[in-house]
């Protein structure tokens, strides 16, 4: 009755549902202060005040017919306009409202983007470990998507195999800094190298090759650490952003798109942008939210907190043996199964009620990514569970 | 620099903006009292009281975590159930929560309907006049849009035409009751005859074909007329509903999707459609807005007002000499040209400050639509305009 495109994601989805689950299983058991799930990655730091305030300042001063009225596809152009003096000021691009697009969210945000350039069978190169839903995003548009293999020391992207794998059938390449599920932020260093091959490539194959910045997490960094913007490296830069983790605001389904007039084909290229918003039914980013992101344009969740689990946990399972690299951005360890098959390694989690998600699940097994998005007790408690976890597997 | 598939939409798309800023041109010359622009089918009427107090009371009452967090891509459950039981209040359904998803509105809705059913080639079938996005979304899953030509004296479905043109390949239909452009009402006993000639096709070819219900002009019926409840006639029917409407949200992007345990495949087919929730971006709809509408199950638009507005508008018409029948639901008049290229009769209203959209843009030449969703006023101090019009088109 269904899709025959659809029928792998429905079989695949039954075992995300078992995972989520189990959770519930073990929580009705043992109490949700006793379970320690690190596997999903909703922000646990609350959205910051002035998102309550904004909200109810709007609702009692915006007539109703506009401030939950039809706008432009491409969103209110002083909401877009305050974000891109925003962006401005903070990084000193030069955008301005017609360079953003606001959308429902960055997974929306990188679908109008894969739609209004991708062909069918076009190339989208990515570096695993990846949040596998890029791939169900370019086969929305029948592209195909071309992994780089993980560097396992760094977790950088593995530019020498990236160098080799453009061909003239590449559209665009997706990263994702600070990542998920590394943690990972790719230095100016790394960032300057990408930028020269891709250009490079375009000379070589006389093609143009979109970067798409996939950045939710680019406010979660640490340690002081700079993430670079793109659009400044390579002038075909297509961002991607998100309030989700930001502002904590997931469930809201608000972002942007950036197409900097820097882009090739930039005009076409933001008309074909705006189209797909439309047509692939978000019509557009929801309105009162455009408005609250307006008002809270400058406003910050309290990234301390996620600093404060990530040293603990970083620490607590060093202390155990356990492999990882600190990383500097975004709320996931990326940890090393002490087996070679790390879904064995999960399963026996479960033991000690701790839920992880497989690398597999990134295209990169024999690793275990834990979210730390969690309230720091659980963090502090779960520690002694690692312990005799890591005891079974003799570390 | 974009995809193929896009090129069209975005030459197609500056004829739109053209109409758009030919009203803000007229609006700057003349000033917006003076422009007549029945263009837009933005609701005129404001959202209830109900939502602003919802809203203020859940940002003051609810954890900012759980409001604005992630849920299950098929949103949160306790809003489903609220819905569903509503529903079944109203209409005597038997749903509950599992029946439901909510979604980015009703164009998401279709989407995701589409996305979850459609093999390229397959064939949907629609009857003009008819939304034309409909056929953008066939197009994203690579179906084929058959289209039945209008009943221009009714305006209710040619049901002969449509037993003609169900094939094999038929994978669903969708229908639109109340009706945008011509504000009908499918009568219970148009349905009746449809459902019948679905079941025998379904028999003949042993298929199972859907039928889509897009309802986002449900509750804007007037005269007391009913609009029947899809589900009750045609087991393997499937909703599409908006709150854009029938609470004046166009702009937050809520409504939800309906697939029955009747339906054949239902539980897959509401695993499918969740999945493609998600993969197509929009992953939920808006979480705020979700619980808004829970709060606000029962509550109503005045859609007296544009029971006022239809009312003077069609008189005024009428008077003026033009032909056009009286309709029942929406806000929409679907006026017969005086000339059969409607487009010069639009080109001509523009010089009287009327803004009309040519039947064309609804695959029925030879009409106009009017969206009366205006204020009074608009309605009262246009019929001079209207009257100079019919004029010079000698009614």
């Amino acid at each position: 009755m269904i899709a025959e495109k659809m029928k792998p994601f429905v079989q695949n989805n039954s075992a995300i549902r078992m995972m989520f689950e189990e959770g519930n299983r073990l929580r009705s058991i043992y109490g949700a202060d006793k379970v320690f799930d690190f596997s999903l990655g909703n922000p646990s730091v609350p959205a910051p005040d002035c998102i309550r305030e904004a909200i109810i300042e709007l609702v009692n001063e915006v007539e109703p017919t506009v401030l939950h009225g039809y706008m432009s596809n491409a969103g209110f152009e002083d909401v877009r306009q305050t974000i891109a003096e925003s962006l401005n000021r903070r990084f000193g691009t030069a955008f301005s409202a017609k360079n953003l697009i606001m959308t429902v969210g960055a997974a929306s945000g990188l679908n109008i983007i894969l739609k209004a350039i991708t062909n069918p069978g076009e190339e989208i190169i990515t570096f695993a470990p990846y949040f596998l839903e890029y791939g169900s995003y370019v086969r929305n548009y029948d592209g195909k998507l071309v992994t780089i293999s993980p560097d396992t020391t760094t977790f950088q992207p593995n530019l020498k195999e990236f160098e080799e794998k453009i061909t003239a059938n590449t559209r665009a390449v997706i990263v994702n800094t600070p990542h998920n599920p590394t943690g990972v932020v790719y230095s100016e260093e790394t960032i300057k190298k990408l930028a020269s091959i891709l250009e490079e490539k375009q000379k070589e194959f006389g093609t143009v090759i979109y970067l798409i910045s996939d950045e939710p997490y680019r406010e979660l960094a640490y340690d002081g650490v700079e993430v670079p913007y793109l659009t400044k490296y390579y002038a075909n830069t297509i961002v991607g952003y998100s309030y989700s983790k930001s502002l904590s605001l997931p469930g809201e389904r608000i972002g942007y798109v950036v197409i900097p007039d820097e882009a090739d084909g930039s005009e076409e290229l933001i008309s074909a942008a705006t189209i797909a918003n439309r047509i692939n039914g978000s019509v557009n980013a929801p309105s009162l939210m455009q408005k609250v992101i307006a008002k809270c344009v400058d406003a910050e969740v309290d990234v301390s907190a996620y600093d404060k689990n990530r040293t603990a946990l970083y620490n607590g399972l060093k202390e155990c043996g356990f492999e990882c690299i600190k990383p500097q951005g975004a709320f996931y360890l990326f940890v090393k199964s002490p087996v070679e098959n790390e879904k064995e390694f999960c399963e026996a989690g479960k033991k000690y009620n701790i839920l992880m998600v497989p690398g597999s699940s990134f295209a990169c097994p024999g690793y275990v990514r834990l979210a730390y998005c969690v309230s720091y007790d659980t963090i502090i408690n779960s520690l002694p569970a690692f312990k005799k976890l890591a005891e079974e597997f003799g570390l």
